[in-house]
């Protein structure tokens, strides 16, 4: 690239709205944040290090030592207030012997690469054998009346490449893995089988949680990788009469106990006033969930060391929880809201970190739109360090309990393009984190939730 | 995820400043060609068949198919127009024996990743010995007086990772690979090594353009990897007298013929004035260069693709220029700017996609600030496909010698923080481009030119 052109392009690209500091605060703690932020890139470390743990998924030995590492971690950093605040999570296994396989008289036997769908039962020891409905909708498979009976019914409705936003796409999909075996087993189904939710078309299942009712018969049900899928459709046009064979040993364990880590710097002036920042310590059990939710765990610690290397002591509480069970059912975030000690403190706001940590775009708050045109004041100094803009919407699984007693709730949005490539899946691992998007998302909760600190909401 | 909570989310994250059609003109059509272009993706496919082909250095047989390729694709796109523009180009060749070794009493021998830099002659066929001497900048080598005379100049200062635009970091850098040759022959060194110009620490070495000086003898130069880098660093610190042992076998060739690719929509009511969007066709030979530029050019050639296949016919003319050479001293967009055929014409803006396939944040203009301002009214537009913003700056070396005729320089302005891990390296291949994020630039080109296209600046 020729440098003179370059030189040009480069000095005029900051941002036009950086004017003066007198109207605009902020502006100069904000970039000191980003500087150390960017050169120390410490969020990379602490997530290298919650990796080498495994996958996490909530009750598990691995879970348990993600709290003892991310309790370590708030001691060695001078944290205060630093305590586990126990918790009851479910402890689902998934089991060794898991297998899908295609079998047909005339296309002959081929694996499948499928994954029990968090929270199934197991199949018979020796697995379930038996023909394939392929549905795309609950409609279409109650039009189907008896003809499902006996089967193993095939939600294969993929994901909406068209829309921007990617988790509406996923939204809009997601309730075949979360109620498609309830509503197989109302049709007389044997098992389900779900096209994973992503928009890639490769062999990696992507797991997530389903839905139980008490009302209606369990049955196995699993997820089954888009190519997988793709080629089950295709062979179903050839031979309608295949038989899917499925094998599961999962196993739905009694209740386990587990914690919350919380820690803190205390406020200065109005200590009992806390802007919480946080992410999710499970993961699922596929990979290690360096996206999900790693990264937001990492960029809450770190967002707080940032801080406190830097000697910015808040007025108010800027207080980090590392949520357990969020994928599970939620458990840590509704525990945490209705804590005893709760009750002597009011959270102003609870940013949470749980949609990947890809380059930050901005924070969804929710709430009036007086309160969003109240904080969109705070846009000029987010996009200083990059991002652009504060908009309704948000939050985030964990900190949704605490809405009952009024506390503001911010979602952390990076981009969300790359983010059901690897979501719940083995692909969900540190390589596909880049260090500086991961370590901008923590400048971004730094700089927001110091300012909400200073000057309340 | 829990699915209530999440439906809440997605939905209320539309954009707020998207209100009404009417003084919002163009929303529909910005989303039709958004929804087109991101369930198709055919940007991707393009690059896919581009970088096939094989690194495309300017003056090789690789780029001579390429030109092939992009000119069949536009006549098969059904462009209007569609024809080759010929330039002639440099034809510099790396040839096969590039070797760095670090040869030490003490410490032994270890090979060192390097490669020559663009331009570069070759090193006797032997090669180099020579003892090193490390520098940070041209001050300090001109401090060094004659201790540099004989040796090998080893510049070895890192680009910024404090920066949040890495292309500041860059630009901040790249005096060492560009001038540091001539530099360090002036000092009377034998030859020279850069620490490749990367945020990351890794053994890929990435080379680049150097400058030559006809009053100043030509050395051997090349790029170091920058673990090599610290290593050799760190091994200088042990043993200053270790030497450095460098091969390379590039050789100037005579200059060969080419050819920038154009193709268009012709406008129906001012066919004269042109909408340009282009990127540059030839990459480093290392990699295929699907970022840089491949990234560029399919994206300019898939915007025309949704635009014509939407029946979108504008107003005025939007071609689509594929240039050549831009890495190797910027001939083809020099030659196209002053080409007979453009007398006839008027380039009323041209976009240059040249700084990666990531995710596109907005358009940066040049022009004085009332341009800017009035351009500025189409930010609601591209917010509704994702982008932020539209700021001063941008441009791209293709286009700028347009601007001696009065056009207004663009420049897409995706997400900078990982495109210099790759650049200009080996590291430039396909899998690193996320195909979501490559279409959404050409949809932004596509949108943003056809709005210009119906609208005039």
């Amino acid at each position: 690239m020729i440098l003179l052109v370059l030189f040009s392009l480069i000095f005029s690209l900051s941002p036009s709205c950086i004017k003066t500091q007198e109207n605009r605060p902020y502006l100069e703690t904000a970039e000191r944040i980003l500087k150390k932020g960017l050169k120390e890139q410490e969020a990379y470390s602490l997530l290298k290090d919650l990796v080498t743990i495994g996958p996490r998924l909530t009750g598990s030995p691995q879970a348990a030592k993600a709290v003892e590492y991310t309790h370590q971690k708030m001691l060695d950093l001078g944290l205060e207030n630093v305590h586990l605040e126990p918790i009851t999570v479910p402890h689902w296994v998934r089991g060794t012997a898991e297998e899908g396989k295609l079998l047909s008289a005339r296309l002959g036997s081929h694996p499948l690469s499928i994954c029990a769908i968090g929270g199934s039962i197991s199949t018979p020891k020796k697995g379930i054998s038996a023909n394939i409905v392929e549905v795309r909708s609950f409609e279409e498979l109650q039009q189907l009346g008896e003809k499902a009976r006996g089967k193993i019914v095939f939600f294969n409705r993929p994901m909406d490449p068209s829309l921007l936003n990617t988790f509406g796409s996923y939204g809009q999909a997601a309730d075949q893995r979360v109620q498609g075996a309830v509503e197989a087993a109302k049709a007389g189904a044997v098992a389900a089988l779900v096209r994973s939710l992503t928009l890639r078309l490769d062999d990696f299942p992507h797991t997530g949680l389903m839905h139980s009712d008490s009302e209606v018969r369990e049955i196995p049900a699993a997820c089954i990788s888009t190519k997988g899928a793709d080629f089950l459709s295709a062979s179903l046009k050839k031979d309608v009469s295949l038989r899917v064979h499925l094998k599961l040993s999962c196993q739905n364990l009694p209740p386990v106990n587990s914690h919350n880590v919380v820690g803190q710097i205390t406020g200065s002036e109005r200590p009992d006033e806390i802007i919480l920042i946080g992410g999710h310590l499970d993961s699922w059990d596929l990979g290690p969930g360096a996206h999900d939710d790693g990264a937001g765990c990492v960029q809450s610690l770190e967002a707080l060391r940032l801080l406190k290397e830097l000697g910015l002591q808040p007025k108010r509480t800027i207080r980090a929880v590392m949520f357990m069970n969020e994928e599970f059912g939620g458990s840590g975030g509704r525990d945490y809201a209705q804590a005893e000690e709760r009750k002597e403190e009011s959270h102003l706001a609870a940013i949470e970190a749980d949609r990947g940590g890809f380059l930050p775009l901005g924070f969804g708050v929710g709430g009036n739109p007086r309160t969003i045109r109240h904080l969109q004041r705070w846009e000029y100094l987010l996009q200083s360090i990059g991002m652009c803009w504060i908009k309704q919407g948000g939050g985030g699984v964990d900190i949704a309990p605490l809405a009952e007693q009024g506390t503001i709730l911010i979602g952390l949005i990076p981009d969300s393009q790359p983010y059901f490539d690897l979501h719940h899946s083995a692909l969900d691992v540190l390589s596909a984190v880049h260090p500086r998007h991961l370590e901008l998302g923590a400048v971004a909760m730094a700089v927001f939730a110091y300012v909400l600190a200073q000057e309340g909401i």
